[in-house]
């Protein structure tokens, strides 16, 4: 397959116009798709459904902790759950807090715990003028919506195979007091795929900022969420810091939200008993306590960690021909051309793409147009500005897998048309 | 029944030796019992069991304007549960928010948002320098831990039969810009029972604050919460502020926590469209969406709002009589003696018990010492802070009827103890 860099201009413009006929009959159909966002499709929510039989009127609400999961109290979640959370993420029980069924209001409220009170002793962090958070990028839009939203300055960090750039976090945290923390999705990040390596991990345990209250938002949205059979293996963080005696600079976060339901699942962190402390010293005035029926229903259904991996098996029986369909699409409509590299993920929810510099926006314009909804080109990026407008983010969880199929087809006919366009210009 | 003051110091010292050796009996049972929190007993909540059969591997989790409940999305809340929250508060449904189990936390959301983003186009609180909220006082002790929290002077307000004092609150607004809002539980007030008056919400509606950022946190928590067969009646507040075209100026909350389960109820707010828009400005970074399923789950099990009010009925057949027994041995053990007055309200969770001045301290003292456990002296103050030291809340609900009645039995003597301490010493 020649480049289309190499290509001389006659060959390009014929190519361009039997893609824009192709491209021109998809539009004619009216298409209404999405690759947006990383929802669970229906097939995978249908899973979870035996959960909503767990608990009856039969049902003893007495648990370890709690006289009565129906009434109010129990700041920290209930004794069963908190040991599911702790065994999926490898650390102690006294070292998590349950929540309710959003691990990004606990991100939200962890943050705002620190603008509010501050940590380690420091004064709150609205109180210490401009601070400054590290964005992994690309990464997730969610994660610097919050930064952004608590008026706290983005510095992008590239992302590299083995995880962000240590290099640059780890001079960017020691000489600027004023870096308050960093954005982590250490396994299967988000858009990438990427799982942090084992030095990665290490590096980050070791870090030496110069902020006491500098803290690691380590987002292990989808620990244990492989998609085929070589998944891939994180260090746990919390066994590193240990080691370097910084367990005050970790808050870990996961949920039950693309295990069970997105939006009734049941959300945890993991930190240090002095974080935890911290944290519970806002919590006890934000709520009386979370949904500890959720909390109970999802420990009665799944028992303990075998009981969580054996479902993530089911998961996996759906999501692997769909990442294997939309890698095999890249491979088939995009390779060879020099114009893009995507990523093969063995977990997550999403496919990275790089289009020719320059191409991303119009990619995804075109696919509007022709009613392919992707994620805004650039929402990867901390402000929504991606620098070389190249990233675009494939999900390939939400829509039925014949609309998939199409939704690809579209797609790679734009990141060519977009291409050719670029390269006929210039 | 002759009064404390009027006997003489012998009279007084028999009726002290006599009631100390009954208080001595109690205290050899080594009792356990707790009227502390307004906490719904087992009874109560065995009543909404059957919600949780409502939900099956069956149901169809389509609704109005949510394609699949069990994903993530819907920022505002399903339609349905819209819908039925603005029955409840008698408004329209563009003006409810539906948030998750607690409206603690939304009430806490809420004013984090005034302070982080601030309302009506005026700066952020936590940028105004020094702030403050008027509480009406006896209050709810939570209302007052949310505004310590955040940093807000409170200003206690006295309370009369009619609700606060409105005088008082009418001058303090209009002169003071740096007052930004006042805690209100405006039907069946925690601690008394009062339902404000006609005209009392009618001079709220009609309140001239200096701040143009100023709001009415207006918690009705026991909207419904009738516990005999004389209820009050509350004015709509946002029939009122539409008259008076103040509706910016007030934020409705309630919950289920007491109608189903007190953990895993559900919670909204009504407010207008502009504090709506204001809100989920600040909501969309800080989740994707509150629980849906337990959403569906409330709204398939009531229906609507007389589903909920014939619900309410099983509570108040329960309440009733733990109500008349503890009005019916107050009525009986002190009346007369003028060392306390105490309230008999038509719904809500508590009895509020004023008792001599300076003797509240003393009397939960001595009723801890003897293994009943009250709400702290205090706690229904501002800063946990009684001027009088004579409020006193009594929780009926929670402990199984028979305890009840021996709590009350200790708690009755220890009033009379502590006002006989007083008298003679004096």
């Amino acid at each position: 397959m020649p480049q289309y860099s190499s290509m001389d201009k006659n060959t390009l413009l014929e190519e361009y116009r039997k893609l824009s006929d192709t491209y021109a009959e998809y539009k004619a159909q009216g298409l209404s798709l999405n690759m947006a966002r990383g929802k669970p499709g229906a097939q995978q929510l249908d899973l979870s459904n035996d959960m909503l039989n767990v608990l009856t009127s039969e049902t003893s609400f007495e648990t370890i902790d709690c006289p009565d999961c129906r009434n109010y109290g129990g700041l920290a979640g209930i004794e069963e759950a908190r040991r599911l959370f702790a065994e999926l993420m490898g650390v102690e029980e006294k070292n998590v807090f349950v929540g309710g069924n959003s691990s990004l209001n606990m991100m939200f409220d962890t943050i705002a715990c620190m603008m509010e009170r501050g940590c380690s002793g420091e004064k709150p962090w609205n109180q210490q003028g401009h601070i400054k958070f590290l964005c992994p990028a690309p990464g997730y839009d969610r994660h610097f919506g919050v930064t952004q939203y608590f008026g706290i300055e983005m510095i992008p960090v590239p992302m590299t195979e083995n995880g962000p750039d240590m290099d640059q976090v780890e001079k960017l945290v020691a000489n600027d007091a004023s870096v308050k923390g960093i954005w982590c999705t250490p396994k299967y990040s988000n858009p990438q795929g990427i799982t942090y390596s084992d030095e990665t991990v290490k590096r980050f345990a070791a870090l030496n900022p110069a902020a006491k209250d500098f803290r690691i938002m380590w987002d292990n949205a989808y620990i244990i969420h492989d998609i085929n059979g070589t998944p891939d293996h994180l260090l746990n963080i919390f066994d590193e810091v240990r080691k370097t005696g910084k367990e005050d600079m970790v808050f870990e976060f996961c949920s039950t939200s693309k295990i069970t339901f997105p939006g009734s699942g049941v959300a945890a962190l993991a930190a240090s008993e002095a974080n935890i402390k911290n944290l519970s010293e806002r919590y006890q005035f934000q709520t009386i306590g979370h949904d500890k029926l959720n909390m109970l229903r999802h420990v009665l259904y799944f028992k303990n960690l075998d009981g969580l991996m054996a479902h993530m098996q089911k998961h996996r029986a759906v999501l692997e021909p769909r990442f294997n369909m939309v890698t095999d699409t890249l491979d088939k409509e995009l390779s060879g051309y020099g114009i893009a590299k995507w990523t093969k993920p063995n977990g997550g929810y999403f496919v990275s793409v790089d289009v020719m510099d320059g191409c991303a926006k119009k990619v995804v314009q075109l696919c509007k147009e022709a009613g392919v909804i992707l994620t805004g080109a650039g929402a990867t990026y901390p402000y929504g500005s991606d620098p070389k407008d190249s990233n675009i983010r494939v999900a390939p969880t939400y829509p039925p897998l014949e609309e998939l199929e199409k939704a690809m087809a579209v797609f790679c006919i734009c990141v060519k048309l977009a291409a050719l366009e670029k390269i006929i210009n210039e």
